[in-house]
């Protein structure tokens, strides 16, 4: 069949024919490809700079993409011809506790392996077969932003991960019992900044947005249709008056941002690192250790939603489809043909200026 | 201005004019009225039928009315003009110290009012001044079942408290991490037993309704949309073969009922009470006690949502415009014009076969 | 080697010496058996009442006993010689998610197995081998009461779930941030109202017991230490004029009971079913449904706890001993050695007047 | 009566009499002292270092002291004459919601008030008025190491919110619904250090301390009764073969132990920061950045215990007289009478070596 492989650590992608019995495969649910969206760390795999990425145990090629809508071919296991699924790209190691019961963004053995990254398969191919347990429904009303749901699972989680953080705050609501008085600042207008702040902002949440530059055309629709206030970070933070509950680095720069963005940060606040940064030194002189003490500040890195998550990203995209109707349209920057390999493979190569979300469609 | 009012403990509404001089205000947002919903609790207060109702401190009438959207008319208080707003109806104790952080909903005086019903005037009037602390933000693009947000704002909070219960449980969640795996029984397919079903299905759980008879044809829609089991009762629960993991009694009926369905219970169950049965008796006999004890049964009482649950109805709603299209157009029976005098008595007086919600306009 | 056993459904039981290789064995570690306590449980077996009771696998008898604390007799996977330990009596199914994390107390199988009771041997015989994983230190100061800490395992879970589901609650501490002003009623006087009541005091709650007479001269005394109130009431719970937000029918008694104390429930108040009723019906008429759901109440059955609720047991009873001096010393009513067959068989047939505790001495 | 002062941010400290008229009181019971502890916090403030350190409004000075244990010396407000009582330190700013609901330990606005320390007067004088609200209940019994409920109470709110963040992990429990399997790393062995290991030994966990040095005599003692491990970090950690699930800086030495011991933390891990460090920077290079983002790591400041934690310290303080006899009596290093000044004013300006609690006797 079609697929697209990548060969980790070396760079490169090509679209080929492969034999379906080399694949990985993971159940009896049978998935024909309709979509696969096209992130950030599939280019770092296609730019051989993904030290994580690696084959999958039986051959020298490893079929790339993690994530994917596809359809139903047979019934089979409680699904219908036809219907609409995405898989779950991380699946747990089978041994430690958060694994056994379904949540493998918490795996303690750290052997879990994700489809299309490390250790198995992805899902840029013709049809694969999927176990149930990872598969999410997507309604058919969805199929033209439901490739977000992939994403947005990661701030899903992120997202609950420090609301359950903040329950260490008696009372983190606020006086009429909402945290619509809770402010937060999203740091980068990537694709992962705007669902970060379209996500706190739909939980009720004050959200600022930062960048070193004035907004684009197409963040200032956002940042208008959803409220979110805007901050130029060009001369630094200084000037930025506010000071916020919680801070999400999803900039993956350079470390030293941290150190500028900290002091925001109030009293029992939540700095989320969500970012990969790849360069520079967080540092944090004793001072600031000592308010970290003083105030209960608060450090975390966030990594990766599971099943739950896809779920909730569901609802919330359909949701945004009604309330914020000019964004949604904006999410999806561009869809490819398979058949256009030329535009998929410079798609895989690098970020287009301007890009959310870049999707392949298997027509 | 204009105003539907009654006087209870008697029975009766009148649309008439009224001294707005009179009337409870509560802040400086002037909200003009645009809806109106109806539900059970006003046809009880207008048939003199509701124990609790009563008037405001200042007059021998009550402005009727706790579902309301209205304009905001002027800028205020972080309001624009012409932005849509929702009033949060039970408004705090101001002494215990749930309702001293906005969570009147587990007031611990009894002391709370509740706009329409007893202590302070509703919003059946031409406008009225609000605190924004009590005022919800509905879109434009919900205008149209937006009214639903406030019968729904109490059956979120209903099931997020049956979620925070079952956290008594270790591991309440599936092998994937979802609540995919649990099944849910509502008991009555009212308006209350049709939004318990669609929220249920939102959070991903299995959902049966039952009702005395086969559904109709509205709610035979409803139930293929969203992929709903239901069940005929009428000749009792015992040809029900399955176990549930929560039980909703969303009838209001006898209470003999319970008697019925608290055998379907599963282990670590719960049975959820949001109705208010009018006659008959729970009976638990000792073994079924003792039933409860081995296997950590648990029965609560449900009741009233405040802001939180109001902005979560709004996500919920808008997301089920997109994922549940047929069922969202069906949820509004009926619109009528405050202009048609008749109309509006009628439906104040009783519900119609089928209704779901009938809305008040204020053209 | 020397051991008790019965022979369930078949009443009786008797000290005797069985065959090693027969019974039933759970890990490495070699414990010599010091002190098996006796309770409800143990005497319902033996005079032929548990219907829950049955034999292990393989034979045609049981050892009786699930209360016990051994001495190391080989060093072994962590443990050295002569450590005290206690064994977890409940093991879990080994497929649902609860048992696969340690907690078979929410088990969704049922398949579960009690050591002594059904399905597996207990402790009443001279040693077994058993596994690090079901083994619960206990300090060498703690011996002369140590036994106790499984029966207030029990209680430790009761009041763990209790106070997890009023999580449901936004604030339930008081304005210092204490349980301190929350009212708790211990329904029945016995071993289990007793630890009730030192538990929540212990969590700093106001207590009130009550029985259907006078207090006897040792509940004086733990009344008169922990500052626990007590309410005789013989002629009914209408002169008790307190209102409570936990109630706890520790009685075992008639299921018309529950009828009377769910009036003395609190507005979000929970009514915790720790015995087993063994007659009578527990009715709660329409109206008293109404309130129910009115003010949030919740009736929940209460029942095991694990290894986790062990140890908490352990240092609450090592507290007892400093804070409740006097109430400690009273905790085990006597001692009777395994040598004094008589004694031992009478002990357990039936409870003596005032019992709290008697335990069997392997000497 | 007699106090004693201190005048910040001047150095000093005088054994004097003041004007009571002229003294902080907060309520109507009336307490004469008995104990006062002296802590590192009013050592800083007698040597002139403690930036926060102020004054009470009235006065040019300040009575000392937020470690105290009193005698009810009427009866009022629920409590008798001769009790023993406790006051808790930190007070509300009156304003925010953790405040009025009794946990200004999540003070909002930074306006709360500590006795003794700035704002209010403290606890080294004859005798004070308070309100039954920031009064702690001491048990007769735990006279002579009941001081150590105030330091221990921070510690008591550290492990708690420690407990609390972890519920972000979906089982964090053990499979033995323990926390057993948990390793915890405590750097720093002073009063801090020790009371940290052994609240968590006796939450189950496995503890390791670890200083710059070979144990002292006392330390021994600790560690083998309550089964902690060693590490002399002379050397660094490199030769620390562990990874830890906590790790917690008690040392408030120099910032760069933190990139010492961040390394140490396993998957999920959260470092708790308790002490002040006093110069250096906390260095975290992009690398351990990543590393903090792809395994789910946490990094928290931990301040200030309130009246819950007073409680639950009393508890434990209560259990380790049983479980751990010996490290008990080693607690309180030394008592000094207030009428031999010259000792008081020593220990109160400087350490003396091994000392973990040294305590003033008002005879």
């Amino acid at each position: 069949m079609k697929a697209i492989i990548v060969r980790p650590p070396n760079p490169g992608a090509q679209i080929t024919d492969v034999d379906e019995k080399e694949l990985d495969n993971y159940g009896k649910v049978k998935i024909r490809i309709l979509y696969n969206g096209i992130c950030g760390t599939d280019r770092e795999i296609v730019n051989g700079k993904l030290t994580i990425a690696n084959l999958s145990n039986r051959k020298n090629y490893l079929v790339l993409g993690h994530e994917a809508i596809g359809i139903v071919e047979e019934p089979c296991c409680g699904f219908s011809k036809g219907e609409l699924v995405m898989p779950v790209n991380r699946r747990g190691c089978g041994k430690c506790l958060n694994c056994l019961i379904g949540r493998p963004d918490f795996c303690e053995t750290g052997e879990f392996v994700e489809a299309g990254i490390h250790g198995i398969d992805g899902f840029m191919r013709e049809y694969w077969y999927d176990n149930p347990k990872y598969l999410v429904r997507i309604p058919r009303e969805l199929e033209d932003i439901g490739i977000l749901a992939q994403p947005l699972a990661d701030i899903e989680k992120s997202v609950e991960e420090i609301l359950n953080i903040q329950k260490r705050v008696p009372v983190w609501t606020c006086d009429d019992g909402t945290l619509n008085c809770r402010k937060v600042l999203v740091v980068g207008t990537g694709p992962t900044g705007i669902l970060f702040a379209l996500l706190f902002r739909t939980y009720g949440l004050e959200v600022w947005m930062a960048n070193r530059r004035e907004p684009s055309e197409t963040e200032q629709t956002v940042l208008e249709e959803a409220k979110i206030n805007y901050f130029n970070s060009r001369n630094g933070y200084d000037r930025l008056k506010e000071k916020f509950d919680v801070i999400i680095d999803a900039t993956g720069a350079d470390a030293e941002l941290l150190n500028a963005i900290l002091p925001l940060l109030n009293r029992n606040g939540v700095l989320g690192i969500f970012g990969f940064p790849v360069s520079g030194t967080f540092s944090i002189d004793f001072k600031s250790v000592q308010d970290m003490v003083h105030t209960s500040k608060l450090i975390v890195g966030l990594v990766n939603g599971q099943k739950p998550h896809f779920q909730q990203a569901v609802v919330h995209l359909a949701s945004w489809k009604t309330m914020y109707p000019k964004t949604s349209k904006l999410l999806i920057t561009k869809t490819v043909s398979i058949n256009d390999e030329k535009e998929v493979l410079k798609a895989l190569g690098e970020k287009e200026p301007g890009e959310i979300k870049i999707r392949i469609y298997w027509d």
